[in-house]
């Protein structure tokens, strides 16, 4: 990195030459990459301000990078400026209408969730889930007709995360007070998981039936390339053939 | 898929069972993945209103699946208000003020782009380029100085797009009309690039000198492992050792 000050060249160091940037000009910018995109009077010289907003925007979503964002960018300049309006509409429009279900915290529109609301489920069987996204991966297998409770989050001292702050209470209110035959447990086997599982566990066992989901070889696993705990859970987990 | 019709079950065909469905209900949809996340009132029970709208705008993005898409739409739904407006602003910004240079082509939000006004640049040398996103490559390098003229695209008669279709008739005139010493042609060696780069370099032969880039082993690349039609045009393209 070369540096020009009052008409001579100067070597630097790039981390030094952005300070000295910030100092001198007020601002500095470099991309993710380390590359940089700005120009000495603080101007950048390859995207165009909006351009490099909406880069620097599409930069924050999860597994996105620069490459990525601008290359997302480049397509959404060329469609038309409705196809535009429709994505950022349908943004806005998630963010300002989507809460959760006051009885099961899964995402929601209205303040009971259709799944809640839907009088053909089996209420008898709650679903107990981490995440809203498990709600969605357990419906797309349309297997399940109970109803879920969505946790949250799962019990992380670490994180500061303790059982108050996950929807527990509502969770031992909704099995008391309403006829729950059963509760299965569907969290992920991390520590924090079986922690979580295992408290919820001892919680509603004097109330209710409490199950667990299975946990063995994946369909289309291959036996010789699972790992040892994996194997253990589907020996220890085996079942009669019926 | 089994199907209840009238209080029995039939066992039907999934094509079959989504022609039914949209002869009864009048809609049917199912995402790409081919699940049906619809019920049988043509309800969506997975995803909430407006946040299968916002995966469904997700998903016309170049490289978003329904998974990606799914992740996305999860995470945004997640942030704070504020952040989610100021992406939906980014993108109605960048559509409504990016547009292009009227001298060179390049995506810019004023009549004339930045590289265009800069006085510092070298003005007798013009690098042809098939699209913005190439001037963006090149000038990430900060090895070029001059300016640039964007084509729009590449000559390919399969798509109906000829010479007319390019901004070529434009840059005849900056060549004749300005002090062009040197037009260095820039495209990527594809046929209809090789196309490009001919009739072009034909057409101002007679008024400036034409160069294209050089195409041989990238850097970092292994002599072992390039294919024969890149090798060819490193042997072709060798120079004297200086």
């Amino acid at each position: 990195m070369y540096f020009k000050l009052y008409g001579l060249w100067f070597s630097i160091n790039p981390k030094l030459y952005s300070i000295v940037n910030k100092v001198i000009y007020g601002k500095c910018q470099t991309d993710r990459l380390g590359k940089y995109t700005l120009d000495r009077q603080g101007k950048n010289t390859i995207y165009t301000p909006p351009l490099a907003r909406l880069i620097e925007q599409l930069q924050l979503l999860p597994g996105v990078g620069p490459k990525t964002a601008q290359r997302l960018a480049m397509h959404l300049i060329k469609r038309p400026e409705k196809d535009v309006h429709a994505l950022a509409q349908a943004l806005i429009d998630a963010k300002k209408q989507v809460g959760l279900c006051k009885v099961c915290f899964h995402l929601s529109a209205e303040p009971v969730c259709s799944i809640c609301r839907n009088q053909n489920r089996d209420r008898t069987t709650i679903c107990i889930v981490a995440d809203s996204r498990d709600v969605i991966a357990l419906e797309k297998t349309r297997e399940y007709r109970g109803l879920y409770h969505v946790l949250g989050g799962t019990i992380s001292p670490m994180d500061g995360i303790g059982p108050e702050q996950l929807h527990i209470s509502s969770l031992v209110q909704r099995v008391t007070k309403e006829q729950v035959k059963e509760v299965i447990l569907a969290i992920s086997p991390s520590v924090e998981g079986e922690t979580t599982t295992l408290y919820i566990g001892q919680l509603l066992k004097p109330f209710t039936k409490v199950t667990r989901i299975a946990f063995g070889l994946p369909m289309g696993g291959d036996l010789e390339y699972a790992d040892e705990v994996t194997l253990a859970r589907a020996l220890s987990g085996r079942r009669e053939l019926d």
